[in-house]
């Protein structure tokens, strides 16, 4: 069973809404073992729409239209879906019913009428809100089904009515799940490089594994699977565990989390699990670490706080950095201790360095020295970040989460499971 | 001129990532003139990144593919327009030599060697940041462009390279221009209010006025207006001019901004001219005023730093809030005064407040306190705000962001054009 999805409206063309319905939709398809290829946005213009529901169709078994069934002039997908079924437009006494109720006595506006025209031979599919019903229109063996472009009722629509519908047609129920592996501190090109003998080895297996990355989120591998027949999602779910511990032998601790879990959500769980207490110091990144820790619910049980120490006379001041250059690691080693002592934390974490767009101290633009004041004596990393001003700052920020991950990890086994 | 636009990765489909790339090239797109009639999303298959590639220059005269550039195996993008291109890939030597650049002297992993394939006849558009160069591909007397999926890559290379290529390919017709008013301290439905005479004055001109509102960003009007004809820019521009005249006499202060020029840029041009240094305390947003200040370049100038007072032990230590609840007017006052005089600022900026889930000191989420130490006495404003604790530590930065620059716009007209 294949299942194409045809957004319409010219607002989605024009980018005034980004359509996030076709996004949902592939993931309730995805959840529910239906195969979608192809997604598309086409304007309210009626022989475009009935061009691109004739394509789809031509391909898939099924197509998911969204949006035009409004009361508006441009709203115009039921028309569309008539002429792809040959069939003519009737009122429908039943939803003629419903929009009065729906305007409780008032006049109903004469362009809301056009929302009871239904093709003919076409089914209903009612909803608790709005006022147009949605549709199930047979094509042939085909079928094109059509549902408000508004979310909630679309939602409503799609997962109460559509996909059920569509698993019945398909006769069986393949599951389809996907996992996430959170990697940090390892460029996707070297993820991909180390995982590469797991691709070879599931090519024809029906479990899968793709790349995503983002400077703030790391690279996240995903391994999506698919199952099918009685205890499918239990078999899909067995599948996937097999697949993240051969993943993880491979990819050891650079592995930080599984789905929804950020970096600090991983860093969060381990300072409370470690008892300690966090300062932070930084000057390049401005505040950026403390506000990505202090996202996390409960932070203040294991975040003291921090100085943006972004003036040189603040960083001598206050957290005792001496004479000589603030872009070094004497300038880290000092910020690191000097943090943790000024706010009565256990551990200190500095991070100083060049964002640009100008050199500073000699030392070009992504220069980066970030101390951790624990275990004494302090450890400094120098790195050499690429990107622009905004980039540096966000790739200097992870690699510091990064860096205290892993010496949080290395205080031994016993915290591992915390 | 038609152009469509290819959105490619599996991960669309299954609606991991929402399709956000899209949208803004449909901006892009008609802010230029250029037509955009359909767009699509195919997942990482070979076959079906070409047949989408072929169907979309059957109806259009170019395509924008966006994704797939990427240095994993499921990066096929390359491989699918030689192949629509009838070409081969050849290994291009100024991309080979700036990957070499981009790592630094460290090795090159071997998968990014293939960002180094170019289908002959194309031409490369390369960026800032990232490793894969875009490409402009001809197919016949029509053109296939691939930007990168990461949006600022995207971003840079359509606004950079293939508006404008596509604009002297359309052989310059009309001009659009447009202009954004940002404005923060008002709801947009208040904005569309005091605005609305303008809207009713401009029915029948080439001039519209949209509304585009974001927590992080306020309220951006935007001034649309469309010209022909030789002198076309300048004649825009011009009504583009007369519109902000309009719509400033209407709105007053609550103009911060035009077009890129976000709250903390236009914070920093008014302290930079007034001479004054700011410290920031932070307790609920943990950073993030910090963070967005010291985003503008030269921040040094008028930036001294700030604490992050997260724990109450710090913030009684460090900043001398007394004895009592520290989410209070009270707090917030000592927290302003205590950052000042610590850092040596002139200016203490403080946020106070509960962010969530929980409450605290018996007041509910969304309650916060910001105080200005400067002109003395500090005038504590108390906000309301609503949403969960992301919505509720963005909007309490954007607000106290907003009372500086309302502050250091009070201190006289001399300081307004600075």
């Amino acid at each position: 069973m294949e299942c194409e999805v045809l957004a319409i409206g010219t607002e989605l063309l024009l980018g005034h809404v980004v359509d996030t319905n076709s996004a949902w939709i592939g993931q309730q398809l995805a959840l529910a073992g239906i195969s979608c290829r192809y997604q598309a946005k086409v304007g309210d213009n009626h022989e475009r729409i009935v061009d691109g529901l004739q394509e789809a169709l031509s391909r898939a078994d099924a197509v998911i239209c969204c949006g035009g069934l409004g009361p508006t002039q441009d709203d115009i997908t039921r028309e569309a879906i008539a002429e792809v079924m040959g069939v003519a437009l009737r009122r429908n006494a039943d939803v003629e019913a419903r929009l009065r109720e729906r305007f409780g006595g008032r006049d109903v506006p004469a362009s809301n009428w056009k929302q009871a025209d239904v093709p003919e031979g076409a089914s209903l599919i009612m909803a608790s809100t709005g006022t147009a019903p949605g549709l199930v229109c047979p094509v042939g063996d085909k079928v094109v089904y059509a549902v408000p472009g508004v979310p909630a009722e679309m939602r409503e629509m799609v997962g109460g009515a559509v996909v059920p519908d569509l698993v019945r047609r398909s006769g069986g129920q393949a599951t389809i799940r996907s996992r996430f592996l959170r990697v940090w501190g390892v460029p996707e090109s070297k993820v991909a490089e180390i995982v590469a003998p797991r691709l070879s080895a599931l090519e024809g297996t029906p479990t899968t594994i793709a790349f995503l990355a983002n400077v703030a989120e790391g690279v996240r591998v995903r391994v999506t699977t698919r199952a099918a027949g009685p205890g499918a999602a239990a078999e899909a779910e067995r599948a996937l565990d097999r697949e993240e511990a051969e993943l993880r032998a491979l990819l050891g601790d650079a592995v930080g989390g599984i789905d929804d879990e950020d970096l600090e959500v991983v860093v969060a769980r381990l300072l409370e699990g470690s008892g300690l207490r966090l300062a932070v110091a930084e000057s390049l990144t401005g505040g950026l670490v403390a506000t990505r820790l202090t996202s996390v619910p409960g932070a203040s049980v294991w975040f003291a706080g921090g100085v943006v120490s972004y003036g040189s006379d603040v960083k001598r001041s206050l957290l005792g950095v001496g004479e000589g250059p603030v872009v070094s690691e004497r300038a880290a080693r000092e910020m690191a201790a000097g943090v943790a002592r000024l706010l009565g934390a256990d551990v200190g974490l500095s991070l100083t360095g060049v964002a640009g767009p100008e050199p500073q101290d000699g030392q070009p633009v992504g220069t980066v020295f970030v101390c951790l004041s624990w275990p004494p004596p302090g450890q400094v990393s120098a790195l050499a970040l690429s990107g622009d001003r905004r980039l540096v700052r966000e790739r200097a920020a992870t690699y510091a989460l990064d860096i205290l991950r892993h010496a949080l990890l290395a205080r031994g086994p016993a915290l591992r499971g915390s």
